[in-house]
């Protein structure tokens, strides 16, 4: 994408991208437009959410179905976060989503089935795509980011044809929920003991599954022991993240995962008993420092979404717990207990993350700042 | 019973209804035909799990939607009773919703939006019509029974026109599911004492509202206080139920409610914080003793879905309990607790009833059971 | 603000109380120590949380049973908040309730039958207790205080006989907590209108039992209708908080209230359904303004934890609930919604509260700053 | 044990036990009379309420802690069951906990910590002791019965010392609640093709950990990843029970098993993820098999508590699931379904199975059905 001189494409952008172009130092004058595909469900509602007081980004467009557009967000949304939608946010009027809407980037949280084909339309229109949505994520040239643990593979953004043919849009795409957390505990261990097995039972929150989702008579006083494709996405996505960029593309690291997928009636977060075997020898206390020990270089970056520390481990012997750890971190905290021996493997412990924020996003957030300070995003 | 020879309309009825007629003693051998109307939903299940051994009651059509139609129901429906469905009656093919399923007696589960005209139709051709939906409650000639507390309503019946008309079929209405546990226990105090106030406040179990019904994340953790036209029902249908049949109308019950409904995180169970004002002066005893003593004439009928006891008293002072008693007399049974005395009206007390049973699928059997006993229905 | 020289009772005041006495414009230059009594409990851990970063107080003294008395607070404690235990707190030691601790407030979250003899003697000498405990409650010198409804009433503690004896110590009381919230949104209606009856049905979350509380297999999938003591609570503190304060007494407010008091399967926020009679007539938009206008002195205070807007009108249908909103302004916000006729009273409306922050120590934190602001607290 | 003609120790048994000794039918005149340790309990409760039609067995004795001593039972307990307590067990006077009490078997529900004791003082009394405690589960010759699996360890009793001393007593242990429905579903696979390792989490139900058990707050919304003792109870007691007896000892079955344990907010039901590596190779097909074939020679007895079918394997994808299936078989049955190739052992699938009922109280009963049925115990 070019921005040099006159770039504002798409052509519609609002004033708002009318700024000093020498501040360099991230104290934006006037911040960057961002709209949001699919607003009015869980996940672009809990969007709105976190980028309502942020710092950089500006919320510019919403998008929604047929039967919204057209209307206020506030008339159109059935509003369920903790905190009230902020009336100029309610003003916003619901627009088609078509890649014409004045902003620079998209968060995409439309639904997976027609998500590869919007997603793929935005960014060929030159929008920054960041994809909540599954259908590109195994694709060879989007990164699958977790941005501790993969910045670098956003160097596959260049070789996007889109990219290429000068339009300058790409398509980043968010992890699934369930491994993003997994992918994090996981990351320091990779690199340090190298991993050959991991055996992961899930215990997933409704939140998950959004509204409408799982019917309460269906999941109180329940577990329901399957979430469709969920298994397949634990099992294949960390792979990728965890990969080693060649040149333009990944290579997978080489990992085998058996993940087991149920839906539990807890709200939010995201449970994981993990066993593991490591290619090297590693005492339990040589793995907590790994764990303790982990900053990755995003971290040195600050970025508004950051936590301050990543991951943290529980010596108590009955956490971590959803309802208690879920927000450590304002929700972007991975939180890992009970490290023990596995007679079946070399180690098993407890790993939960919040499913909406570090899953879902506040993952997705984090990226687009990354995304902005690694100069992919000009404006 | 009276088993006139052309009494056999509509005309389709399979074999299992050329039977002896000679067997006036209700030990049928053959059963009767029944059909349920929308037997997919949760409503439609409970009916098929509560008739698939009944003494009197053969299931022999079951219809659905469009997309069910032709399936097998085992097929068709996502069954989510706590006992395997029968295979026999997975095997039953679904109809279209149209009358000419082989049957003598429908019980029309279809949702209230449709089920107007449904049941007028089925009414007009001949089928005896228990409605589970709301459209035709309080239809001036249809009967809005509780079988222990107005079985004297369905003279009403004679007055449908359709009855009137030779076809023989008519409409006989359950009320709300909310309605049925509250007008039992109200029953004997208006017999007695009379009633001039009902204050009601309703915590109403996920049930009541079907599947998909409550989204979980909306439901967990939360109380939702509105359930839509709810508080308009609990306001209006006991004084028709409780009123009296004049000729052929009914004259409603002199009675003032006051409604707030509530949905809470519970699986089945609808619980009721009553208070009243008397007409006439009466003691805690007193109400007491005319709970205890509450043995409409239904009773000496001995149905099979009857309850030993209608209504249970507990003296504990924490009960009744949704998750404790809302399966007292296999969910027939209406619980009552806590009777003392209000500042405001003369008494409060809390009433439980199962609202998947007594205040649907059950009350719903119970009627048919009376219909037959009653000679209503010829076959 | 007066810092008289010989008003440091008790005399063991830590090195943190040696302070610039210039300062009196709020900005403490060194914190005002107060002291938990019973700091392992819910409601303690609360206390703990909502003051570790407390702009006017420190926590230095922090008391236990038995068998905590001389562990460090981190060792003793159970932590179930959602946010980690700071440091420096988990270090503090565990003493034993005596009145000998390092501060001049405490906190008394000791268990109601205790309570009664430990707040009177930590009054007697000389320290100001801010009871969370049902204790004191009704007795006719100790301000039964929600700050935005009754500040004048601290005039009382002028009368407390330990007040007058020169030691200076005295007690407020916090009110129930299902109370609180009531009382705040029936304020504003009775000085405009004039109240004369309401009639509550409360939905209390579990967190108001505390641990052990309720144990989960009651409470999941039910609801417990019985709260030991509640409902004489509920019916006869909201006279005393809205009373008039006369020369040295609290004149009752003429009221009468019913109250059903439940505990329902919600962790956090009491919801309480409804009804009022008015002395006055009052329209629907009349008593929406009031509650829009409520603007009690103490909001020009700009306390630390008052919120910017204490009672919070929605007009959704469904609101509000417990999971969405009890957190609103840090949980120190009342929800008010569902306004509409009573067919038997003048109006119903629904209530949410926060029963751990505005029922209890939000409230009881609230009420310290402001007996600091007014001058009843010297150090 | 000798009964034949003196014998009927201890000797205050009730004239229950005279009875025409001919009857070797099963058909007894008379019923077995058995006691309760620790009746007030949730595993108490359900024992009586499993026991309360029972056609063999008649509880002719409750024991309870000091403080319950010497009231009737209905005094006693607060009883917890969906079915009301029968009134003539109400009455039954709570009695200490020693061997003097006038019945031949007992149900030992004490706590675990004074089990062992209590325990063994019973046996030495000449009492059959069932316990459902963890105390002598490993013992060398207590037998740690799954009926349907280990019948035939039954033999050990003869090597109980009180046993050889001629006083005819003995102990028989119920494995962990987690245990049962797991050693069920492993069985047959045992039999057929071997088994080497088992990796196994759970999610494990509130009613696991009785009254108090865990606190409400401290379950509601949440997952509590960890239960005390209870993985290493899964990790050694299966070895046991799937052993071989050599003469007078188990040979423990060698299987390497990993267990990872969760307590979630579900009432009643325990669901175990399982991961399994075979000795010898078998398809999805034969696993099926084995499993839809599996009928152990106690089938044969037809014992009053024995399921119809002990295995359900469901093909749903989404089956089984803890509300809909823990009541299968009265509670008896083992709930299978998610059948699959696991990427790190051979297969994975489900188990679920009602902890209060298979895995404790109905579980117990089996064993004494058995132990009558097999001549361990005359009368």
């Amino acid at each position: 994408m070019n921005f040099d001189d006159e770039n504002v494409p798409p052509e519609n952008l609002p004033e708002t991208l009318i700024r000093d172009r020498t501040d360099s130092s991230m104290h934006f004058r006037k911040k960057i437009p961002v709209g949001i595909l699919g607003a009015t469900g869980c996940v672009g509602q809990k969007l709105i959410e976190l980028l309502k007081k942020h710092p950089w980004f500006e919320i510019t467009a919403l998008t929604g179905s047929e039967k919204s557009q057209g209307k206020s967000y506030k008339d159109a949304v059935n509003w369920m976060q903790t905190t009230l939608l902020p009336e100029e946010i309610g003003k916003i009027k619901i627009s088609a989503t078509e890649p014409n809407i004045p902003c620079k980037i998209v968060f995409s949280a439309v639904s997976s089935d027609v998500a590869g084909e919007i997603e793929s339309k935005f960014a060929s229109h030159g929008y920054a795509v960041i994809s909540l949505a599954s259908a590109h994520r195994m694709d060879a040239d989007v990164p699958l980011l977790v941005p501790e643990v993969n910045a670098d593979h956003l160097k596959l953004i260049d070789t996007q044809k889109t990219k290429k043919s000068g339009k300058g849009g790409f398509i980043v795409a968010k992890p699934n929920c369930a491994v993003a957390g997994l992918v994090l505990a996981l990351r320091p261990l990779a690199l340090e003991f190298g991993l050959e097995k991991v055996h992961v039972v899930t215990m997933q929150s409704s939140s998950g599954a959004g509204i409408p989702g799982v019917p309460s008579l269906a999941l109180l006083d329940n577990i329901i022991p399957y979430i469709e494709g969920e298994e397949e996405k634990v099992e294949i996505e960390p792979q990728k993240i965890l990969g080693e960029l060649k040149i333009d593309q990944i290579e997978p690291y080489k990992l085998t995962i058996s993940a087991s997928c149920n839906r539990v009636p807890v709200t939010e977060g995201h449970f994981e008993v993990c066993s593991i075997k490591l290619k090297e020898k590693a005492s339990i206390s040589d793995i907590k420092r790994a764990w303790r020990e982990f900053f990755p270089p995003i971290q040195e970056l600050k970025l508004p979404s950051s936590p301050a520390s990543i991951l943290h481990y529980f010596e108590e012997k009955d956490f971590p717990q959803p309802k208690l750890h879920r927000d450590l971190e304002k929700g972007m905290g991975v939180s890992i207990g009970r490290l023990r021996p596995c007679p079946l493997f070399d180690y098993k412990f407890d790993i939960l993350s919040h499913n909406m924020v570090r899953g879902a996003s506040g993952g997705a957030i984090l990226m687009a700042e990354l995304l902005v300070k690694n100069g992919y995003i000009f404006w």
